[in-house]
């Protein structure tokens, strides 16, 4: 049997669709950012990027910078072991204390990602509570639903932001059947915020316990970066908040905050947190200096608050359509996937301005669009830019300016 | 409902079985490995550390050290995104060839650990052809079992290295169907070998891919450290290589090397490959040096395998039995989980010997062992004062000299 031949056909059909993905190869550049070199055919030359998760530049904090070179050069490159076996640090410790003041918890725990934090959890929720039933939103993260899935648990997915549909969903439930509300408070995609007080009240009126994914909110939302939990003075009252440390924080990894007893349950029983080697302790002492210093400045959020205003200004100047949300991701639709790769293209290779096409699966076939993710470090003149830029393009190319973003 | 509670009474569990974890508190220092801070109580102490997976200290060497840091002040802490939207640097790319040259292989994919490229591999492999079987070894890893498991793939598992089981499951399984044979080559915590050749040479007959979990062997085996089956000259018959950047080469992180097509697939498809934040920049070039440093110094590997003999032959001499096998893990069995941290408890207390007590579901019940991976870096001082705790404890405790460790 030739494997790659079976390979290559699905392969093959992912072009025919226009789905496959060319990733862009990057050079980051530590107090440049968002300029980094783009490689292509062997020859490099700068670009702006406008698709970073790194939202608020503090991968390239000197604090976040210099902690992490002080415990690489005390501690070495890699954690040794599992955090059973040796892989525990100070560091780790350290990191998960400042987590849980971040969230007001009593305790949190790290992983190696968002995507295990997520996946782990839930699945060890799902799969150890008796007749356990997970109530996830519909439109829920990749690492979420692969997470409830493995669970085995039964899961009930209600509409998208639809407390309504939420409630009518609870109702239909056991009273005594263990019940999560899994949500996102920010989604990625289409960055609408959740209705996350009138979720809370309803998981509490059917005694539902909550699970809320804050990873495009923490270090941006909040008086303290706690996520929009923490400004909607929520916090205390969600169960489970889950986090990265890989988007606004700017380095890598994932942890969940709550009581001390489900974070110990999760830690003894949860297989993607027991049988894999420690996050760096390097990562831990960079992931909380940036944590640190969002706790107490103000000024890499309403500088991102400010460019996010001022982007979404401009398109609406020139009558390009881009979904309207409140949180700080501008999505421009573009509806089909060889036409937003084509756009994409143009915009790397002419202007030097960096934004991925966004294609199934992360979104979902015929809602393709580009993303733009201002950030503080993107001044006036970048904005400026980037809308002559579309300006031009959408004129060229016809592309309507009437497209239903609603 | 108190969710709490339903936490706390499977806790409680644990700690009445002598199952529940208590991990120690390290802090690594940079140059004195296996030398580290043990933190209890606010107070800290130097202990020497026997359960490492940073198996030949690479985590420290000056050269992977300096890597880490150039490439934080170079590139900052964090990838800034997946690998699909703005998160592939230069430095990821470099490592993937790097350890496709390593395994003799077209093409090599990273992920953010070991535990993810298995899951995600196997998930995808195993869903995503149809009328896949995959032939997995009874003892493999957690994350290959949870990733076929994830898969939904039919699964047949074949009894622990035995060739002729093996033979069977695949006889009867229809030939047009793709099978997958999935195994290890060192296994964690027996520290046994599989009869690789003969795993291949079977896979072979009957048309299957092979997918050998390396991760306890690159770096120590083989010429240039690409494994047990780059000693054995068996690479290039393998389909898939998988290996992890934790343990050995002393960072973190996974991978999957193959043909171009086989990575590409995984790529496209693999859920936690795309929708997950990459690996620093800074940790793929820390890895990168690491691997290309050993495949050309043998002094690390030589030194562990000195080391080992040397620990083995001292047991065997003191009467204290530990499984035999061809590895460089010196498994002591115990067999019982309160024993276990009775003697490791200890060892760390009164001796400063860390060995972290090894107990389900990292072992099965009832096979509860002290574990010891002797670096090249631990000295013949070290392994004679091992050695006379280990004896006094043997003495005072009266446990088994005979225990049947076959």
């Amino acid at each position: 049997m030739n494997f790659d031949t079976l390979f290559q056909n699905q392969i093959d059909d992912l072009k025919k669709e226009g789905n496959y993905r060319y990733f862009a190869e990057l050079e980051r550049k530590c107090g440049k950012f968002p300029r980094a070199a783009n490689h292509v055919d062997g020859e490099k030359r700068e670009v702006t990027v406008w698709c970073s998760n790194d939202y608020l530049g503090m991968g390239q904090h000197p604090k976040v910078v210099d902690a992490m070179c002080e415990a690489v050069r005390r501690t070495g490159a890699g954690a040794g072991g599992t955090r059973n076996i040796s892989g525990t640090n100070h560091d780790h410790l350290l990191l998960e204390k400042e987590l849980a003041d971040l969230h007001g918890k009593e305790a949190a725990l790290i992983f190696t990602s968002g995507y295990v934090s997520n996946w782990s959890s839930l699945s060890t929720l799902g799969s150890r509570l008796e007749n356990c039933v997970i109530l996830s939103d519909a439109g829920n993260h990749a690492s979420m639903i692969e997470g409830i899935r493995h669970s085995k648990a039964r899961k009930v997915i209600w509409k998208h932001n639809d407390v309504a549909d939420l409630e009518e969903k609870l109702r239909a439930i056991p009273a005594n059947f263990p019940k999560i509300v899994a949500f996102e408070s920010v989604y990625s995609m289409d960055g609408d915020i959740a209705p996350i007080k009138a979720i809370v009240e309803m998981a509490e009126k059917y005694g539902a316990m909550t699970y809320i994914d804050e990873v495009h909110a923490v270090g941006m939302y909040g008086a303290r970066g706690g996520g929009v939990s923490e400004e909607l003075g929520l916090a205390h009252r969600i169960t489970l908040i889950e986090g990265t440390l890989g988007k606004a924080f700017g380095c890598v990894g994932g942890y969940i905050t709550g009581s001390v007893a489900l974070c110990d349950f999760i830690r003894s029983f949860a297989s993607g947190f027991i049988f894999t080697t420690a996050l760096p302790p390097a990562v831990a002492a960079a992931a909380r200096t940036s944590i640190a210093h969002l706790k107490v400045s103000s000024v890499e959020r309403e500088g991102q608050r400010r460019q996010v205003a001022r982007l979404r200004a401009a398109l609406d100047h020139q009558g390009i359509p881009h979904m309207s949300n409140d949180s700080h991701i501008v999505p421009v639709m573009i509806g089909d996937p060889v036409k937003t790769k084509m756009l994409a293209d143009h915009l790397m290779d002419v202007w030097g301005i960096y934004v991925q096409p966004i294609n199934y699966p992360t979104v979902p076939k015929g809602t393709e669009r580009l993303r733009f993710t201002p950030s503080p470090l993107h001044t006036d003149a970048d904005i400026d830019y980037l809308i002559s830029a579309l300006t031009f393009l959408w004129k060229q190319c016809a592309i309507s300016h009437s497209v239903n973003v609603a």
